[in-house]
């Protein structure tokens, strides 16, 4: 039974750039951009196509009662399911390789299957995910969230909508308010692939990344309440100003990401200072930190650096400051076994092959609290993604669907 | 012929107050505050007002060609005139003291002059100077510049307004465009009392201020351009982030105004971040730097090492940086006789002196270049100007009226 894998099962690269572009048709924006906002008309069009999909191929679909939909390949026993997937929606400009590439590269590996008449011992499941972009309904990744039982269902149904409407209405609206029950997954094993979202494989010239995790987030926002004062008529000790306060933070950040050295990352990437004037000392300055890391303890340590360096540069300023929590996720550790054999597939097919964190969110760390998770990443080029421009070459994506084949049969035949 | 003068000539000073009172009534704008942008409406009101004013007080008013206006109160010889002044239009939201101080008090000097029967050597001109804010037409201190020859007034009249109307139109619309010639001044002192706009005086609990210059300018822009990335997947080292580019800035100007300590300044007053997003790194960063200092090599010296650093900060980032003037002026150093005359007549009243530079430009600025001069400051209750809520205390306004007078008279006796 194993030798039909290693000799003739392969994957069929164009029907898998088909299905791609064709998907791409459904919601496309200018540049070759894809705008498929979770749950609107667009959504409903794309998801449908997938389903359609899913049953010329034979498989059953299921849609949970967060919208998710599951697509099963049935195995040879009546066992816990391997299972790969990604989500469909997009964010407003976004590309066609996020998300999608892993739902298609997960019907292209059962296509491939039927093709080579491989029958499995596990039930083989291709999953798209509910909102995973978070960009019309917050959080972000909500539907592997809800699935895995890490947010309620009640609450996820309750979301409103950057538009005011509810995540229930819509998913009844497009009819994808399904019946079967979320929060009690039983799966072997899940594996995703997708775009890196980096410039690191690209820059490193490596074919493949063996995701090791996803690395924790630190959102902060801070508020500093200064004096607004004449620029040229208030000397330099009577300042309250909010402005120099944001600088100085962010200038510590940067410091601080070149102390700690990689993995771990900090960015200002908002910034807003009141009244905004030449000639006035600002006083009222907002702003994000955004810090990450693989490591926990790191990134707690690096957090509460942050947080007392800005306490302290408020002081030094007498200006108040205050913070708030926009996010903060601990870093998700993959599966050993499973990195490895990422690794040991992507060589068998001559990639080079690197280990690295996953520097965004994916709807593979909600599903590593419950089963033995991997991922799989394939080249951005020019690290673009959230972004029309959004583009991996045609042999990654193909290499990249190999490589889920590869480790999904191995995985099925536990 | 002395005698008069040093005992019975005093101020009255709820005349002065009174006349600040009526004066604040024309364009007056909710929590006590004032609109009178230069040549509109309200500013033709505030004009006619004070020429009849001048006129009550035997005064002969000319109009200049940029639309002066000088009142003369005639002295014994056909000598070169002490001229006092300064200006009456405001800000948008503008206070009562600013500008308006200085031509009411020149008035309350003549009336107390005229109230004591003293006649003075020298002709007696009180100024109000067209345009001095600069907030409707650019340049600022517009009137004392064409009058003192520092633009030509052909350039002057041309100048746009930020409505789109020129000071040709407006001065013609209101009825002030003069005869009078203006860029040969022949005056023998130029002194002018104004609010101080910042918080030293009141801070140091000090009454007047003997006036020692007007601090230099120099305001840049900086453009950084970056490029945007994802601030989860971009390690550090791939990155060109603008935004961190501008804090260092930031951040050094501030570490520079401590090394050099005062009276450098230095202040980013105007930050902005494109696209301003949590998770996204900076492309592009505008922002302003604003030095000031006393000393023009001082000055020149800030300027240059910001170039510098700025540079340095962008070439370690890997961005792109420009930079433009949006204004530079040298220092201008008052008359140190004049600067005595205001310590030592500021004592005799029994008032606290300090000498200061001042921080804000004042027409005082442009007759500098042309004849001795001094300015006279008042405290400002909490540094505030450009405000409505801009406050001046009663016994400080006559206070600084009284000095004015004292050193008006004895100029006009040389």
């Amino acid at each position: 039974m194993n030798s039909p894998a290693s000799t003739c099962l392969a994957i069929n690269g164009e029907r898998l750039l088909q299905r791609i572009a064709q998907l791409a048709q459904i919601g496309a924006i200018d540049g070759g951009g894809v705008c498929r906002l979770a749950l609107t008309d667009e959504d409903k069009a794309g998801r449908d196509q997938v389903v359609s999909w899913m049953r010329d191929l034979g498989m059953s679909v299921e849609i949970d009662q967060i919208g998710n939909i599951i697509g099963t390949r049935a195995g040879r026993l009546d066992v816990a399911p391997v299972m790969t997937g990604s989500h469909i929606d997009t964010v407003r400009t976004g590309g066609r390789y996020d998300g999608n590439l892993g739902v298609l590269a997960g019907l292209e590996v059962v296509a491939s299957l039927n093709d080579a008449d491989v029958q499995l011992d596990r039930p083989l499941q291709v999953v798209a995910f509910t909102n995973e972009e978070g960009a019309r309904f917050a959080p972000d990744m909500m539907g592997s969230l809800v699935f895995q039982g890490g947010l309620s269902l009640q609450e996820a149904l309750d979301t409103v909508g950057i538009d005011g409407s509810t995540v229930r209405e819509n998913l009844e609206r497009i009819g994808y308010a399904g019946s079967v029950p979320c929060g009690q997954p039983d799966v072997h094993a899940y594996m995703e692939l997708h775009i890196e979202q980096g410039p690191v494989l690209e820059h490193e010239s490596i074919d493949i990344g063996a995701v090791t995790g996803v690395q924790g987030i630190c959102w902060l926002e801070f508020e500093v309440q200064g004096v607004s004062n004449h620029a040229g008529t208030t000397p330099m000790h009577l300042r309250h100003d909010a402005g120099v306060v944001a600088q100085q933070i962010g200038s510590f950040v940067r410091q601080l990401t070149e102390r700690y050295g990689p993995p771990q990352l900090g960015t200002v990437g908002r910034c807003e200072l009141f009244p905004n004037l030449v000639n006035v000392i600002p006083s009222k300055a907002v702003f994000t930190v955004d810090l990450r890391n693989v490591d926990k303890a790191s990134l707690d340590q690096a957090e509460q650096e942050v947080l007392d360096f800005a306490r302290q540069a408020a002081e030094r300023e007498g200006v108040q400051i205050k913070h708030r929590h926009l996010a903060r996720f601990d870093p998700v550790q993959f599966d050993e076994r499973l990195i490895s054999k990422v690794e040991q597939h992507a060589k068998d097919l001559g990639c080079s092959v690197k280990r690295m964190p996953s520097g965004a969110g994916h709807d593979a760390q909600m599903l590593a609290r419950s089963c033995p998770t991997g991922m799989i990443f394939v080249p951005s080029v020019r690290g673009l993604s959230h972004n029309p421009a959004e583009f991996t070459h045609d042999k990654d994506l193909i290499a990249g669907c190999s490589i889920l084949l590869s480790t999904l049969v191995e995985l099925a035949r536990e």
